[in-house]
Formats: C-alpha cells, sequence, structure tokens
C-alpha cells in the first residue's frame, strides 16, 4: 500500500514527520503532565496513591495529541481549556484501560504492573470508574454542557463497542461491517471527539469542527486497523506482547477475517474451531498462511483507505495550520504501516 | 432507640408514613418508568436489550423518591427536569449495583438474575460504564453545567467509599470512623445528591439546599446503618438473601464492629480470624452473642442519632410542605428499625 503513497510526495518523511510534529507539543505535553499530576489531589484521600499510579504519563497520548493539534495556535504553551479538555479525554481514555485490562486479566501494561494485578480487579474496576467520574467532572467546569454531553456519549459508544467485542470473542460469526462498526466505537469515537473539542475550542467554523471531527475519526479507524495488523505482524520486544494475542484470546480482527475468507473450506473449519477455543491454536501456522495469501497488503490497504478518507474530510482546509499539522499524523501513520511491512519483508 | 422517640410524638405511625409518602409519588415514579424506557433507544443498537434489563423498574428507588420530595409541589406530574435529574440519580445508582454485582460475584438481585451472571463479567463492567456515561450525558442536557458537575463529583466519591470497603474486606483495622467514613461517601454521597438537586431544580433558597443536602446525607448514613443490620437481624424471606453475609465475605459493619469491641480478649481473636477468612465463620454463635451484649439496641441507636441529625437539618424548616414529606422518611425508617427489634425480640 506504502507503494501507492511514496514517501516523496510528502514534504517530511515519515519518521521525521513523527518527531517534527510531536516535538511540537512538548511543551503542551508537559502542561498536561502538571495539570494530571494536579489533579490528584481532587480525588478522596483513599485512593490518591491508586489514582496517582493509573494516571500514568507515559502513554502515546495520541488523544491529547488531536486536541492540542486541532486547536493549533502557535508553538507557546497551550490555553488553559485546551490542556484541561486534553486532560478530559485522557483520564476516559486511561479508564477504559483501566477496565479493558481486568478483562484481559492483563498483568503488564506500558512495563508496569496493572492497577488489576496491582490492587485487584475489584478495587480496579471501581478506580476505573473514580477516573471516569473525574474526567466527567473536570468536563463540567466548561462554561457550557457542551463538553460534558459530546464526552458522555463518547464513552457510552466507547463501552458500547468493547462490550460488542467482547460477546463476540470466540465466535467466528463477524462481517467486515461488524469489525468497522466495533473499531469506529471503541477507538475511532474518542479520536473524532479529541478533535471535535480541540477544534471547538479554539473557536473555528462550525464546518471546521465537523470536517476536524471527521478526520479523527478516519484517523482512529485506521489507527486501530494499523494496531491490529501489529499484533500479528510487530516486534514483539518493541510492542511489549506476544504476537497473536487476538487470535489466541478468541477476538477477530482485519487480518485474521481476511484469512478466514482466504483460507479453502476444510481448512477455515479447523481455523474456526481454533478462535472458538475448541482445538489449539497454531499461530506459526497462520502467520505463515498470511503470508501466503497476502494478508498484510490487503490489511494495509484498509489502513491506507482510511487515512485517505481522513485526508479528505480536510481537503477543503488543507492550507490551514490546523491541518498542515494534523495531516501530518497521516504521513506518521501511513509510515509506520510501511515500517512494518519492510520489516517483516527482511525476515 | 424507638423508645426515646415514641410513635406518638408523629402525626403519622410508621407504616402508615411509608404508605403516604410512596403513595403521594405514584405519578412520579410511573413518569420517571416512562422516561426511563424511552432512554433505551438512546443506546446503541447493539446494547440495547442489555441496557433495557439494567434498568430494572422494580427497586426501591429511594433516590429518585429523595428528588421528588425535596422539591415537591403538588401532587400532580413533576416538571420534565424533575423527572430528568430522578432518572441521572437512578442510573447511577444502577451503574454502581451493576459493578457492585460483579464483585460480589452476586447471582441474583431483585429476583433476577445480574447482569454480570447474564451476560459475563466482562460485559457487565463496560455494561456498569455505559449506564454511567448515559446517566452524565442526561445531566449535561441542563441549561448549567451544575448538575453534571455535581453528579460526577458525587460518583467520583461513591467509588472511593466502594474502593476502601474492598480494600478493608477481610481487615479488623477498622474504626468506627472508617466505618462512617465509607458509608458516607458509599451510600450518603447520592442520597445528599439527590435531595440537593431536588431543592436546587425547584427554586429553594441556598441555604435551603443546604439543609436539604445535609438531611439527605444523615438520612443516607442511618439508611445503610439499618441496611448493616438488616444483614443480621433481617427475615431471610424478606429481604431474599441469606442473613450475615457480610460476616462470612470478611466485610465488617457495625453490629461486627461493635461485637468485636464487647467481646472477651480470646473470643475477639476467634472473630478475627474468621473475618480474615483464616478459620470458619459462626453465624449462629455471633447471633447469640449479639443478643448477649445487646448489639441491635446500640446500632438502632446510631441509626437514630443520624435520624436525629437529618431531622435537626430541616428544624428550622419543618414548616415547608417539602420538609414535612422529606422527615416522613424518618418516621419510615425510625418505624423499620423498630420493626424489627420487635420481630426478632419475639424470637
Amino acid at each position: 500500500m506504502s507503494s501507492d503513497r511514496p514517501a516523496e510526495t510528502h514534504s517530511v518523511a515519515p519518521s521525521q514527520a513523527f518527531g517534527t510534529v510531536f516535538a511540537r507539543l512538548r511543551p503542551h505535553m508537559a502542561a498536561l503532565d502538571r495539570f494530571l499530576q494536579g489533579q490528584i489531589a481532587a480525588f478522596e484521600p483513599e485512593i490518591r496513591d491508586m489514582a496517582d499510579y493509573c494516571i500514568d504519563t507515559s502513554g502515546k497520548r495520541i488523544r491529547p495529541a488531536l486536541v492540542f493539534l486541532s486547536s493549533w495556535r502557535d508553538a507557546a504553551s497551550p490555553a488553559p481549556d485546551l490542556v484541561k479538555a486534553a486532560a478530559v479525554v485522557e483520564l476516559v481514555h486511561l479508564a477504559t484501560l483501566v477496565h479493558d485490562d481486568i478483562m484481559d486479566g492483563a498483568e503488564v501494561r506500558r512495563s508496569r504492573r496493572t492497577a488489576t494485578r496491582e490492587y485487584g480487579a475489584t478495587a480496579a474496576v471501581l478506580l476505573g470508574d473514580a477516573l471516569f467520574s473525574h474526567a466527567l467532572h473536570l468536563a463540567a467546569e466548561f462554561p457550557t454542557t457542551e463538553v460534558c454531553s459530546v464526552v458522555a456519549a463518547s464513552t457510552r459508544k466507547v463501552c458500547a463497542g468493547e462490550i460488542v467485542q467482547t460477546l463476540r470473542r470466540g465466535s467466528t460469526r463477524i462481517t467486515r461491517e461488524d469489525y468497522w462498526r466495533i473499531i469506529d466505537l471503541k477507538t475511532a469515537e474518542l479520536f473524532r471527539v479529541s478533535c471535535f473539542l480541540g477544534a471547538r475550542l479554539s473557536g473555528a467554523s462550525s464546518a471546521y469542527v465537523d470536517a476536524a471531527a471527521a478526520f479523527g475519526r478516519h484517523l482512529g479507524i485506521a489507527y486501530q486497523i494499523y494496531d491490529d495488523l501489529v499484533d500479528f505482524f510487530g516486534d514483539e520486544q518493541r510492542i511489549g506482547k506476544t504476537l497473536g494475542t487476538d487470535y489466541t484470546s478468541g477476538k477477530i480482527t482485519l487480518p485474521l477475517l481476511l484469512l478466514l475468507a482466504a483460507l479453502p473450506e476444510a481448512e477455515r473449519l479447523v481455523l474456526v474451531e481454533e478462535i472458538c477455543g475448541r482445538s489449539p491454536t497454531q499461530l506459526e501456522l497462520r502467520l505463515r498462511q498470511m503470508g501466503e495469501h497476502r494478508i498484510f497488503g490487503q490489511v494495509a490497504a484498509a489502513v491506507e483507505q482510511e487515512i485517505a478518507a481522513a485526508r479528505a474530510a480536510l481537503a477543503p482546509w488543507q492550507q490551514e495550520p490546523t491541518s498542515v499539522l494534523l495531516l501530518q499524523l497521516c504521513d506518521v501513520l501511513a509510515g509506520q504501516v510501511a515500517g512494518l511491512q519492510a520489516s517483516n519483508a527482511q525476515r
């Protein structure tokens, strides 16, 4: 897919773009860190240490980055309301991670023990709730109810997406449309809201706010498909987890969906049995079959298609300073997919 | 304790009071039912049936009752914003119940299978999140951010209370002050906010709003102590669960706390071992000892003390129509404690 869009058509090469985009946000992320650290005191004394533990500042912070980039004015420290909006989306995201880790029985995330491992599943459920409540409490500090409203609705959608994914686990009755719907809800929705809030709070026209939101949504879908690709084709050392965990836990993502469609019937039925947990998984075999059926290319094309949709959303405003920055994120993601493809070709 | 406040000092006897207070709210509760049923459609199609299952209309609805009573004008159908506020507090409460049942491993609540039993713990975590998100989304429909703000802060407190309780489970290092703090957060906070919202939305003076909130808080503490009393002294048939579940699950409530204090050292150490899960529980023995040490009376006195504090909060406004109704709830609760005492005396 990256051959469709050669790197030289962009002014900045992917790896450089990544550095360029995120380097600009250093003062913003520092302000966000300070703000989040300041929130610990707002939690009840008994749960402050736990909140501190969960308000982990080591993540990628893509959602706060989207808030800052879609409201970009200059490289100076961001306006306080943008920092607050970034904190709201990050806290919602952290809350969902705490709850995700309970469900997945995850012991480690970002090289640290998960909250569920540290405090037990029961406390982790409540801790996620407390983080989410606090996010909404911050959202209610804006002059109007709009931030609260969109963040609450968005969170409900994220949960709905996760519920559908959970209930489908171990089932192979899932279509490509189902997959898109799940990632649209569970991932793209919060990307969308991050861009919406940034554009909205910076006083952009409603047409631009809608365009930025649409951009965020498509970028979110693209990002999730990429993430699902990494689960099969990533570098275990770099991503810090075992490959194929989606497959071995019965979660069907696009690579597996495409493999199911590509395999001859008899082979397909064996894979179905594996996904349903009725026979042992065979990761090496499945990875080899994915190679034979050129699954990587098909998934990469799907990422590229969503990146194109994201670009298209901002096309009428591509000269806007915020658009220039947001569009660089498309280059970053396309570059990451290309890098993954290159490293897999070498193996 | 009920002898301290003989029934004849109240215009309405406890059992009658219960009927009188709640009968008035029939149109209000009907409006709330209709409103909540109407909310199902707001959930994503994939989780509508689950939301419908959780938005159970068979509960006691004490929190909505507090919203309606503290904003009481007349017996006509309540104003739409009060119905909405009642729905918000009830949805938050239902969300906490869904999460509570996961932690307790509860299979049945209100004679129905719990969400966690019906859909699995993973989906139940997310379903609770979705209910809570929707509550906040509704809260954001009010003209100002105040409802969102107080409900979000309140929910964080409820979670903090539950977390502390969870982490203390199986530990006997808990003081009377710890116990009060936990129930203040986990139960009284939402009672407080329900009264606050009702009074506030009805346009009451800020002094009255504060008084109603203080009333709600003390009533909530009283109610939780009563509930903890029922766990030891209730009628299994009527409460629909096994007696002593707090004790057998290592949760220290006031009756157990008082028994620990009353027992001779050697006996006390045995009970500590039981609570910590290191030796089998002996419910019959503990109930007999509670009888010998007159624990019921001491706990009932604590309920009465909080009821008195609730009454005192509204004392300057006791002739107000809303106050008259709210104060009847004190009679209802005092009557329930007296009823429990009478039925235990007969055994």
